[in-house]
């Protein structure tokens, strides 16, 4: 069931319904399905996907007609609005990370690898067998199956010096994708009003999170080295702050990675306020010229909380992540997970510790790491040829994407649109920043489709950037 | 890889451990796999995860011995204590009803259906094209796959009159899952400190996740016929609620069907005072002498809510729900679930939909209503014949469970201890009610392990309960 073609067939038919007469006839299955080169049951899907919206009614045998009476009045839900009361900082729009790649144009914006880059082999082996196992039918426990928790606590373990305690299974919690467990973490270590220091910039998605949750965000700048200290230190002092939101090894969307100094010093401030340090470990396997070194391996006093997920090294399918926390605060989190998601389907859980497991998903690490290196260097190329008033500060160790700052003076919105009109497609940089942004930014994913594009999107941005001076 | 098998071997051996001398060596992973009749991958998860834990240390190729120092000294987190804070009402116990099943007892405590009764085959091969089809490796739409959203909504479709407006995919939102659903409901249209009209009794995940959100919970009576309605509409004259959560067919924990003037007049209510009706249809595939007819198809006014999961009859491992929200409410429910958890694995809506569009789901739901009723009256007749303290005040023309009043000096802690001792789990009725319960009840399961057992089950609650009379 390929759901994009499946709503590409559906784009299409409603257009075609939308100028046809009441009664007339669609193109048969037959048709659509070579015309689209999808099975059947994709073009099924579309086809229900309209009669269930009253667009079309389907007579079994005969064929798909175009609704004779579609003509529905309008309903006026108007008497939610005063129930619902104010709406809060979300808003349903999605971020340009989670919009769907178009295929005709060059796309820089997603927050996800390319299936290229993902053990898609691995995974639909580990699938198929996951599927014919218990894990297909039985429920696991809430806190997560025993032994992927012990594989989770066992990666950290093995980067743990000997004279701290390395965490345990029992210390993990497994997630049904690591959003729900900044969700889970905001809330129950700063609370609804409470603060929360976040570098700057930083993940749009974590931002989000804070937001639903009703925290108040003080950022701390962070650069390529990490957080500004004296910054940090005296957020700590003057907000009373009890927790600090941050991506040490390459930061969304910098690719930043802290120096051991720096993560010792972090680590000393945040004991001395007694305060928590969320470590969100996102791009754990997308070390480029370095390794990710998690602080959670240099501190056993449950001050660090660590946050991993699988899903973008994976698969998207694989919604599967972990968090690891000691002390009073993990029983915090487990009845918390509890009340919100009960447990994470056993499948996937199977599914995921079979992948990093098997011998390959090494091979294909290493694959990887080459890949996003050769993809990085490509991109850096062709914006430091092609784009004079681009400005890259510094080239990322690790992660996905290129962070580029423009002159000050230009547009971003207006930027954004104009090169997707041109052909390429761009994320604002205004969305990784927690307050206003710290100048003009882009971030440029180099993990996505086709980088033998990279030269083009350079020139693209180029003309797109020029045009904005011409004004 | 069989978590519960893991966690009995894991179990085993650690007692073994606490009993041996440092440095001894476990049996081989040739010896476990035998015993236990499992995989070696099992054995290695359950050596793994004790090895995570410090408790052993493996030797590749020499085997797995007990560790020489494993007296670590306990680390003191004491320092959370005070920055946690106070924990509101939610705890890390397990409900009784998501307790794993003791496989030496008979088990009638569970909320889930006995693996027998999921559709195993379909499952299985559903999960086989879904491993091997683009969902195993794309990311779907925050909102969810078109084609699955199209068939929540169909199914309502073809319940709606045709004087109202039938809901559409457009209205459709997935979500992993119906608790995280409820939880996402409550703080949107109640909110943190507001207040929220419920069934008393009502399901106990319902009343945790409002206890989450922070929701004041105001027990509306229900019995056999649906909720006490005078009592209903003087619970929305004195709180100036904007919400009832309720069950209407098959409630959980009693069975409980409304009648259509129940219904009617319910609708009616909630119409007057500008408020929603969250419509939890659990159990919609758990008809057993009458199908589930939804509210949501008597209203077009966006004054009703649907929630409806498929985990519970399809199988645990598809965490799949979808809730059904029309007008301004859907836009702001999707924000938040975007917030909340991005989207829902792909390989499980893909496997969803393949499972409920073949014509075997049809069949396979004929023969659970078929086993469903032939459960339930054996359990009834068991209970009758051998628990003359027990009274059944209705037979449930659907759902899983028998709801069981005992008389009111029982002490059911005390009872649900006595009859575990003697090999009978069973769920203490209070965790079903959002204030102090109405009498003493008992919640026994009639979609568990071993029907056959039913009678000895009676029997042994009749002595437990006997017991307390001698007292």
């Amino acid at each position: 069931m390929n759901n994009s073609s499946s709503s590409r067939i559906e784009a299409e038919l409603e257009a075609l319904i939308a100028s046809a007469s009441p009664g007339s006839r669609l193109p048969s299955t037959r048709e659509l399905t070579a015309r689209h080169a999808v099975s059947p049951v994709t073009v099924q899907a579309a086809l229900r996907s309209l009669a269930a919206r009253g667009l079309i009614e389907t007579r079994p045998g005969v064929g798909a007609f175009v609704s004779p009476d579609r003509a529905v009045a309008p309903r006026d839900y108007s008497w939610q609005t005063g129930v619902l009361g104010a709406t809060g900082a979300l808003t349903a729009e999605t971020s340009a990370a989670l919009r769907p790649t178009r295929t005709d144009a060059i796309s820089l914006h997603s927050g996800y690898p390319d299936r290229t880059l993902l053990p898609e082999r691995l995974v639909r082996s580990a699938l198929t067998r996951a599927g014919r196992s218990d894990s297909a039918l039985e429920r696991p426990e809430s806190a997560g199956s025993t032994a992927l928790r012990a594989w989770f606590a066992s990666e950290l373990a093995s980067q743990t010096p000997a004279h701290l305690t390395a965490p345990n299974a029992q210390d993990v919690l497994i997630l049904p994708g690591s959003q729900l467990g900044l969700g889970v973490l905001f809330r129950n270590i700063a609370g609804p009003g409470g603060t929360l220091l976040i570098e700057s910039p930083t993940y749009w998605g974590a931002i989000l999170a804070a937001r639903q949750v009703g925290v108040t965000l003080v950022p701390v700048p962070s650069g390529p080295d990490g957080p500004d200290l004296v910054a940090l230190e005296q957020a700590f002092v003057e907000t009373g702050a009890r927790a600090f939101y941050a991506q040490p090894n390459f930061a969304n969307p910098t690719g930043a990675q802290w120096s051991p100094a720096t993560s010792a010093r972090v680590l000393d401030i945040v004991q001395e306020h007694r305060a928590f340090l969320i470590e969100d470990d996102w791009a754990h396997d997308f070390g480029i010229t370095t390794d990710a070194m998690p602080l959670a391996t240099r501190d056993d006093s449950g001050h660090v909380v660590y946050l991993r997920s699988l899903t973008k090294s994976i698969s998207p399918s694989i919604r599967v992540a972990a968090v690891i926390a000691r002390g009073p605060l993990r029983y915090r989190l487990l009845a918390n997970l509890q009340a919100q998601s009960m447990y994470v389907s056993g499948l996937l859980q199977a599914a995921a510790l079979d992948v990093v497991t098997q011998p390959a998903w090494r091979t294909h690490q290493r694959s990887v790491r080459k890949q996003l290196r050769a993809r990085r260097d490509l991109l850096i190329d062709a914006v430091s040829t092609h784009v004079p008033d681009a400005t890259i500060s510094a080239i990322p160790p690790g992660g996905l994407n290129l962070w580029v700052q423009v002159p000050d003076i230009v547009d971003l919105g207006q930027l954004t649109k104009d090169a997707e009109a041109r052909g390429l497609v761009i994320a604002n940089g205004d969305e990784w920043f927690p307050a206003e942004p710290a100048g003009r930014h882009l971030r440029l994913n180099f993990a996505g489709p086709d980088p033998a594009a990279y030269e083009r999107a350079a020139i693209l941005l180029h003309k797109s950037l020029a045009a904005q001076r011409d004004l």
